[in-house]
């Protein structure tokens, strides 16, 4: 009867507004506000995909505990007493109730308040009171959750079936992080952002720098936009000059990277693959040290082996976040559904565990630039979402120069979806 | 299987819904209540239909922009550099920002604020940066809205094809509306008001005054119940004086606006038309000058030639809007979906704009009727609200005498819907 | 095309859900947390069953009426002019306005606040202004409710066909409750609490005393969790010689109560029949008078004839209620359901109608357990909901000695729902 309004209905067949996505072009409205897609993106994209979870040393110690909330699920991420790193459903096996309450703790055994079903900490139910000398126990141990360090940035994967490619990310990765040495680091600073608007037009702001120049004054001091892409026909002469010595500083570092063993080149893991990530080592603009208001190290003790400046930033996207190491800090960031239009930004500030604040880094400037740019990039968001939810909205065109990235995710997601039982076959 | 629990679902066919509807009563609860036809009003009554937009007096100068928001879309209304008025879509043909917030601007050109793609103010696509030469601005201007300004009254179009009779309602009331010159007004005061109720039943609520007597104690001074209906066999006799006095004030001020010029009689457009009005010269109670407590003019700086003040009432409801255009100012309302349950009524106050607040008019005593009668209105329909959406409500019987408009929207309505995609044939 | 990811759709069949239930397990998923769900409870579970609407001393006089909101749906209650109590859908059955404000008031006839339709207390439409000499208001009364006073306790039923088993109910009740003579006492504190979970989890949460020894320290002092299951194999020695205490207690009690003629043994009314209810005369812990902090009587003025401190506990739950009738004092708690993951739970404590706040009773001492067992409730329901919203929950097993009253009422719950139209034959 209405087949020309079905995008806004409610009921709008998934599948089908994935099939109609037109390539170079933006989702489908419908796809970023409604409600039945973004279940499917908690149930698909969220619950069989690996998504970033955090970092190893925010549970450094047998009994740290850290419960993270991803859309309507929770999962724990756990030391065991073994030093084990594990990561489990944050549900009570007996009557169904979220066992730890989202954020940190530190723990003996894991005991729901409900009813004292206690758990050891490789999830095996110990003790259940009240259900009989014929309860088997064994077979209401905790649900666990696939869990991944990659050096020291931790991946999980809600399915029971993840997929095997995290060894792709696994072998490009571990190389790059390991002179920072993650593990020896700590949470300086932790900061949850809720932008309004739907988790992938938070993940497409960050795959383009096209937005920079306008919006985000502090990043652009310590950020090459041009490194995201450029219309080389539409440079103004000063604009051209300032690319051609970027890509001279590249040769340089490049070289200079090489012989130092410090991998460098870009890798990309997107269309085609189950895991999403991109990385590459990228020169800090300004004086080239660090993500900072005046692009210096924010911290006198550098991470790990890594205190040459001129290392730049090693960057990583994933299929959810993005993340920055430097030589003095690392800046690690996640983005997880809240609702359609609701997503939660969790910006996590490394550094070395012996750094001392106010001794060896000022809080404030650690944290200035990404702190003013997570803001600035919460305002594009509900921007975006605010525009695509409109009547007069139609799917645009992406800048083949400055956009690839966005045309990549944008074709993956459908990808992932369809290979997920959305597809129209 | 639940055929008779149907009503309740949120999935409920919306045409089964309208087609369910029972003359002479009103809509079944789900109409009222249900986010699918809630929706459907958004896509069809306030896509494809004339709605009131505001006043052209908000835009007197070129550059001056209005951004409004309608239920899920938005759009622009502006005055571009040759002195026209014209409509967008409030959104970016790029990436979909929303380009412009909701309110007052002005500007020299439109620039959506995330990647700085630039709009003449007639919707040309003037720079687009980073997207190549072979990119065809042409094909990516802003999205436009059809506009009309009928007597200084703006009335949109979200559609590509506007209903054709929006020329009946210009023809009726450019010439009722000349006398008051409302390109010569501005806004004296604004008032947003969110109601806890549909929006239809917002607009049955302005459809009816006998709920005024009860309700309405300032209103009620400069306006006449029984101008909207009453049962001749119900009065007392007090009553009935009123009434046959009321009929000879009409026969006597007839003849004088008739001597004048001056258009008095109904006319009505509803059922059978996509573009929904009706109009009337009204007399004004009591002194008989403005709707005032006191029920003189608020405003000592007569609107346009209309320094008559037994000019009266020129009274104009709209399918979203109702309007009293009077000798000294004018009050022109509009009401847009929000949600289901939740309705924005929007007030204006106008008066001549060489009016100076303080001098020629007191803003309380200007703004003192619409405000308190908006806020007793916004009570009824929240009890309305929560009324039809209990179990144990049934559409109720309209009566004959005093609610026969609200017979005519609600049947225009399910006609429109109808003539829309919502039949069920 | 994704069958197995069904269980999150917001559209998933109810009816299947309900079919997919396991024996000893607690429900699917979105039993507890869709939308779909939650609609046909109110409409099934709520709409079409006798749920607990509060107590007839609330509305002690001809013209007293409480307006009670249910879900969507809404009811008043009150005392007509023959001293009669009566229920009517709280919705005037013209334009279906909420007639009643929630809460208690005190009138002559029902006005409609709209059009002033006006009703007498039995719910004859005396007056409808301007409906015109044709008009036969006998056909517009107000939407009766069926309503039982089974001794002070209400009970009512939305629907037409109300199950005729409120009869099992008041046979067993009656007797029960007479010596306690609850219609002369009155409401000494009233409290509502919004609980963040379904209101089948506080249901559930409410039929156990599994949680109580973790959970609930001040109730624990008054209440014998053991009363509702243990497990016998699992008992210390300590709790085992305290489990054998308390049935010689019980038959000690038993023979005395059975000498005065007091039923106490407990009957069970729930798997195969429409109206659920379980009743028992309980000992109450500690010095064994009441539910209060030291265990002592709260109010020095008994109930009725009841001034006999061992009469324990008269206690019942009903379909959404729990009552607790002492010899000093009553406590009755109803819940209604307010969205898929909010409960209204309401608590009234009743005290003999001429006990005296600050002289024959304190309010704090009287009130003191249950408005901390609510809050602690309050919190275990709120996390028994986020645990069954997430990806992990997988029904678990009831405990079948401590949880078995939470089987029936699962059990109970999934027949009903079938026995009314969500069967899947």
């Amino acid at each position: 009867m209405l087949d020309s309004l079905a995008p806004l209905s409610a009921d709008a067949d998934v599948a089908a507004l994935l099939a109609a996505r037109r390539p170079g072009h933006t989702l489908p409205a419908e796809l970023y506000t409604g409600q039945a897609a973004w279940l499917a993106d908690c149930r698909i994209m969220f619950g069989r995909h690996w998504i970033s979870v955090g970092v190893a040393c925010d549970v450094p110690e047998p009994g740290d505990v850290i419960a993270l909330d991803i859309g309507p699920s929770s999962i724990v991420i756990l030391r065991d007493d073994n030093d084990e790193l594990r990561a489990f459903h944050n549900v009570c096996s007996h009557r169904g109730a979220k066992l730890v309450p989202a954020g940190r703790s530190v723990v003996g055994k894991l005991v729901c308040p409900y009813h004292q079903w206690t758990y050891d900490l490789d999830g095996t139910l110990a003790l259940a009171p009240h259900m009989g000398m014929d309860f088997d126990r064994a077979l209401h141990h905790l649900k666990p959750v696939a869990l991944r360090d990659v050096g020291g940035l931790l991946f999980a994967c809600l399915s029971d079936d993840p997929p095997a490619d995290i060894d792709d990310l696994a072998a490009v990765m571990e190389p790059r992080l390991a002179p920072y040495d993650l593990h020896d680091t700590r949470v300086a600073f932790e900061q949850d952002l809720i932008e309004d608007g739907n988790w992938k037009l938070t993940m497409e702001n960050n795959r383009e720098c096209y937005h920079c120049a306008s919006n985000h004054p502090q990043l652009s001091l310590s950020f090459h936009a041009a490194d995201f892409g450029y219309d080389p026909d539409g440079l103004t002469e000063t604009e051209r000059a300032e690319s051609d010595a970027l890509a001279d500083a590249y040769r340089r570092h490049g070289e200079h990277w090489q012989a130092e063993g410090l991998p460098y080149e870009a890798v990309e893991h997107t269309v085609g693959h189950a895991t999403n990530f991109r990385t590459q080592r990228l020169i800090i603009a300004g004086l080239g040290e660090s993500q900072t208001p005046d692009t210096r190290a924010a911290s006198s003790v550098p991470l790990g082996q890594a205190g040459r400046p001129w290392m730049g930033d090693m960057h990583l996207w994933g299929h959810n976040s993005w993340n920055h190491v430097m030589s003095d800090h690392a800046v690690v960031i996640a983005a997880y559904p809240v609702a359609p239009d609701k997503t939660l930004v969790r910006t996590k500030w490394l550094v070395h565990k012996d750094a001392v604040e106010g001794e060896d880094y000022d809080l404030d400037n650690l944290t200035a630039v990404w702190k003013a740019t997570n803001a600035e990039d919460a305002h594009l968001v509900s921007l975006a979402h605010r525009g695509v939810s409109q009547m007069g909205y139609r799917p645009g065109p992406y800048s083949r120069f400055t956009e690839r990235a966005l045309e990549d995710f944008a074709t993956w997601y459908v990808e992932r979806m369809a290979a997920n039982g959305y597809g129209t076959d």
